[in-house]
């Protein structure tokens, strides 16, 4: 294992976010003006990863360039929680050094911690109850760390992933191969640059449509542009987007969301020309299809109802069209992992929420920043139960199993299974841990370890009950969080690039 | 398809049930001389059995004798529905009959179908509050529907399925291939019967040790006897075996519930000398060092808490022989899906009761009365897992995946994930629509809709909560208590035996 370059990979990571602290810093100084506690802040954290990031660096010197697949996956792992750790600081500072952070959660690293994973991971969990109170600076940060993360993943699972011929590649190969045989351009370099384009273009395109068809002021429209087309979820108000309370900005976010969770490959076959391509993606149809279904479904079981706001507004007797807005909203916010609220979801109908859970669970598109499991990996896994019921009466008749016009190959059907599957186990073994360290008797009922470990799983966000949509996971102890944390990295990275790191065999090499 | 050779299987099923009606009026009239109007009802019962079994019979006239693949499958997916019809006859009878039955839930055929789906699925959940109120020929009737209906699994299972090459064939491929390469005897009508010999002689092995070595009296023990062997559980007790809070009955209870959870092949094989072979059974030590562990954690877990008894009784600072017996019986009566009560499960510590219910998930080994998804697909998929996670690292090493010496076919290790997975689906959409059905603010809450969705899926009976140990399934809707009732036979059947019917492909034949 070659630690050294690793290492060097990690203390450039570091180093390229201190520099973006330091940005951050002199923007401050010439917009904002926020207080002088909170440039020490920032000051103080870009010093400490700059330091860091430095000698990590230079702890390179002399190992071979050579970066295999061992090191990219340790890489790959280690990369979201070391980032976490730096970026947290911030807010660990910015508590300890402002008179307004007395008080504030932000005093426990732990929490800080929390923040930041939740960020970069494009999870969406908040652990604060006053978000407002909070110095612009960062704010900004908070969904800087969403967008940053969204990207990591976007590159990661697009055009690096891939060339490894680990976790997504396996999903990109059938996505790949439409009639053209002609998919994702395999340069990772050129890619890369293409996916930033296009994600950097979506950005400015939701920025823009807040701004100028909306009341968001500037610094509103650009945090939440940041934090919603990386599919994250932190909001700079405290009632979410729920703050504005106008259709414009649920129906404008409800199209970027939509649009952050399908597969950014997608994106780049457009830009290649190639529309007809990417629109007989069959993921694609899967998930829009899906999406009109469950609004529909939802609207109708929203019609008539009161609909209460996250500011706490009621909506009596609910219109088709306020039914179709709050169904659009939630059902897109929910799917696609991205969590801003709107309304109070835990006061929907039952079977709304039941739909919403569930679609927690499948998530948007693979190669989108959305999280679950993703539309193809359910779309395949139904597939093959079909196909099991029909062994039943004939166990001899062997069907291949197509996406669109590919037949699946066999190692992508038991990994598809297995991931389901493994993401089950983890919804599970997650609210059970969580659960224990809570203690039966607390504010964590059985729905809250549930929702919570399902969500933070998922990379959506809020949950229901005490993590519902008008609450926040600052209520939870110091290890719940941590489990949570290992949680949202999880679902982040696909599991297995993580989990592999505790099989002896890696370590033992080949 | 040749409905009329199935329709006259059918009618000798009802037959068959119609007999042992009549046998019980003969003991009724004998032993207990219950009022007239339990032997009207159940003479009645007898009576619409013998002659919508002789009608059924009678159709077949002139049909084809062959016996199909897909006839096969319609037989086993009918006869539990069908069975359940008759078998709900007589507490439906009794209940309009009798005065004792005014104000019974059995005066309800819905509440009747439950309780006797319940029966022949070896479930155990009742709609009964006061039991010891029924008639003895009721009660007897109520625990020979257990053993009657896992007298049908195993004897289905083990040598019926796998002749078809459905279901449990492809464990037993697995399980029979031991060093000799001998497993279950291919003559269905041989092992049919050793197997009914071992079932009847570890029923009597009970029931003697139950009224030999405990205080049970000769009635208790033989019903006892009949709904363990089956892991049933139901009880003639209200308290269930809590009613004799005796660490006696508590550990016989458990040595037999543990042996009735073991694959019935290995029972096959000891008889026929083949001890070693038996032992060497993945499966089965799988299933004992799970056992093991387990009552380990819940047994340290329950040391010096207050243990509830089903009969109120508390038991304070429970010492480690009351922590281990009460642990043991738990352990064991909720793995093998028996949900006999000894203690108020409900009041477990919160590791104790996620443990039992994870356990009731697993089940018991394939082959035997017990339910759950069985430890062996359990085994094969978490073997699976491991493998996918080595991947990441190691995308192009193929290691086969092992149960013992013989490597898993690549169908059966899709099978059992897809088994897996769907059984987690059906636990999750049981448990949406019964609580669709029993709205949001009713007894039913969420703890109610998921433990008595998984607990029926796996044909253990108790959940937790109001369907817990010391409660019942009485007050659920009709419509809940009809899902529930698809969920006890979707379970036991394995599921396919059932869904394919849905398919269009199997109604068009070849």
């Amino acid at each position: 294992m070659n630690f050294r370059l690793v290492s060097q990979q990690l203390g450039l990571l570091l180093l390229v976010l201190s520099g973006i602290l330091l940005v951050l810093v002199g923007v401050d100084l010439l917009l904002w003006r926020d207080d002088t506690a909170t440039l020490q802040a920032l000051l103080a954290a870009a010093g400490v990863g700059l330091v860091a990031g430095a000698l990590m660096f230079l702890l390179r010197f002399g190992a071979p360039r050579h970066i295999g697949r061992r090191e990219a996956l340790l890489l790959v792992a280690t990369s979201w929680g070391l980032g976490a750790a730096l970026a947290a600081l911030p807010f660990f500072f910015w508590a300890h050094f402002s008179d307004a952070g007395v008080g504030s959660p932000f005093r426990n690293y732990a929490d800080c911690y929390f923040e930041s994973m939740s960020g970069l991971t494009t999870t969406g969990a908040t652990v604060l109850k006053d978000i407002d109170t909070l110095p612009d600076a960062l704010l900004l940060w908070r969904s800087l760390t969403h967008w940053l993360g969204g990207l990591g993943i976007v590159v990661l699972f697009v055009a690096v992933l891939p060339m490894l011929g680990v976790g997504g590649k396996r999903l990109f190969q059938v996505e790949a191969a439409g009639p053209s045989h002609e998919g994702v351009r395999p340069h990772i370099r050129e890619t890369a640059r293409v996916l930033w384009y296009v994600y950097l273009g979506l950005t400015f395109a939701a920025f823009g449509a807040f701004f100028i068809a909306t009341e968001m002021d500037l610094f509103d429209s650009l945090n939440h542009a940041l934090s919603m087309m990386s599919t994250g979820g932190l909001s700079t108000r405290d009632a979410s987007l729920g703050h504005y309370d106008s259709s414009s900005v649920d129906f404008i976010a409800s199209f970027f969301m939509l649009v952050a969770g399908i597969n950014f490959a997608l994106f780049y076959q457009m830009t290649q020309g190639k529309w007809r391509l990417a629109w007989s993606n069959i993921e694609l149809r899967v998930y829009l299809i899906l999406k009109i279904v469950v609004i529909a479904i939802v609207t109708v079981n929203l019609l008539g109802t009161s609909i209460v706001s996250t500011t706490g507004r009621v909506l009596e007797d609910a219109s088709w069209f306020n039914a179709l807005r709050h169904a659009t909203f939630a059902t897109v916010t929910w799917q696609t992992g991205t969590g801003f609220g709107a309304a109070d979801y835990d006061l929907f109908p039952y079977l709304s929420k039941a739909l919403l859970v569930g679609l927690m669970f499948v998530g948007g598109c693979a190669g989108s920043t959305a999280g679950g499991v993703k539309v193809v990996r359910l779309w395949i896994v139904l597939k093959i139960l079909a196909a099991e019921i029909e062994k039943a009466f004939r166990p001899d008749v062997v069907r291949p199993i197509r996406l669109g016009s590919v037949a699946i190959a066999p190692e992508l059907k038991l990994a598809s299974l297995a991931y389901v599957l493994g993401f089950f186990f983890t919804i599970g073994i997650g609210a059970v841990l969580v659960q224990v360290v809570e203690g039966p008797d607390g504010q964590c009922g059985y729905l809250e370890s549930l929702t919570a470990s399902l969500s933070c799983l998922s990379n959506v966000g809020p949950g229901l009950g005490e993590v519902g949509a008008t609450n926040n996971y600052g209520w939870f102890s110091t290890p719940a969080k941590i489990i949570l944390c290992v949680l949202m990295a999880l679902g982040r990275l696909e599991f297995f690039a993580i989990l592999v790191l505790f099989t002896p065999r890696y370590w033992r090499g080949n």
